[in-house]
């Protein structure tokens, strides 16, 4: 079955629940079935990455008018540089039928489902708020002000979890890898995403209908 | 995870589609996961039936009591026998986080939609009219005027399937009982069916942010 187009699906989640994890292993289980959306940014190119392959490297000029032409999906500006998702890059996947993640924060998922209304939005997030303290703490990377702060934002952010579409708890990767992967192939059957495959039918059927 | 309830799902498809086999497979191959919705019917008790089990037999007295009481999601006539699926006894099902599958017609997946607006709506359909032709005459038990009219009536039946929520194209059994089951199991990470670990959630962020 030909599905319509390709997914875009935006995986995001609290700080701290596992969605690079996630991401990572799903990208090595399934390579040849989804696509990395590439960012765009302006930071410098680093030693070792190439244009078009880690990122879209952009002078400010050049991001400012993206986002002026409409040409990015969401963006947002951290220490400095700013990130966004090109459209045009995921538009082109989509349409060759090719799904594409995109691993952004919260703010960033509802901007795309604004541009993209039949986008697939999955929220990760620890069994519990203990959990998600813990695996912060864990990292021995935080001082307790910033682990603080990560879960005022977690608070805040979760008020925002019930726009999304699925909810996945990582409390195994391997499940959460596995639930994540069956979500978006099971999404491909939605009747709203094959179109196509079922005006083909109604038109098959109505030529044997006229012959009866 | 815990999803709030049990799903009910609705097979539907038309006549000659395969939905009866799938049913019969995805219930030996996951005896476990699914329960079938038991029916309610004004026939007669047949030689190894046992009430409760193949049927919940009534008198027709009783059977149009149900219908006045609310008591069925959806019933239909067939050479003068009722058929209908019992609300008690799905609802028990789903109360206990259960899943529930019916098979039912087109018509009758609409009035259980009605009755659960949160009920899954399946359709199976050949992968071409042709091939449900070829289908339908290769049983050998119908004469060409009876499936004429089956297919006229699938001709009308299609103009309804935008009001399903997931298409199967059953062209591989095995791969047609594969993805009913994992959109099953998709569907019980949907945001929607998972309130209560949601709101769990929110409330235990809350006393995080409280506390700092």
């Amino acid at each position: 079955m030909m599905h319509d187009k390709g997914l875009v699906i935006v995986l995001s989640g609290f700080s701290g629940a596992g969605k690079g994890t996630i991401m990572k292993h799903l990208l090595e289980a399934h390579p040849n079935d989804y696509n990395l959306s590439i960012s765009a940014t302006t930071r410098g190119m680093r030693a070792g990455e190439k244009d078009g392959r880690e990122y879209f490297f952009k002078t400010r000029e050049e991001f400012d008018k993206m986002i002026e032409n409409n040409e990015l999906l969401e963006y947002a500006t951290f220490n400095g540089n700013s990130y966004g998702t090109p459209r045009a890059y995921v538009e082109k996947l989509i349409n060759e039928r090719k799904d594409v993640i995109l691993e952004i924060e919260i703010q960033g998922a509802l901007q795309v489902k604004k541009m993209f209304p039949d986008a697939l939005l999955l929220f990760t997030m620890p069994p519990s708020a203990d959990e998600l303290k813990n695996r912060l703490v864990g990292r021995g990377t935080e001082t307790p002000d910033v682990i603080a702060q990560r879960l005022a934002i977690s608070c805040r952010e979760s008020e925002i979890m019930d726009q999304y579409d699925y909810l996945i708890i990582n409390d195994s990767l391997q499940r959460a890898v596995d639930q994540v992967h069956n979500i978006i192939q099971a999404e491909h059957f939605r009747v709203s995403r094959n179109s196509s495959a079922i005006n083909e039918m109604k038109k098959q059927l109505k030529v044997f209908e006229r012959s009866n």
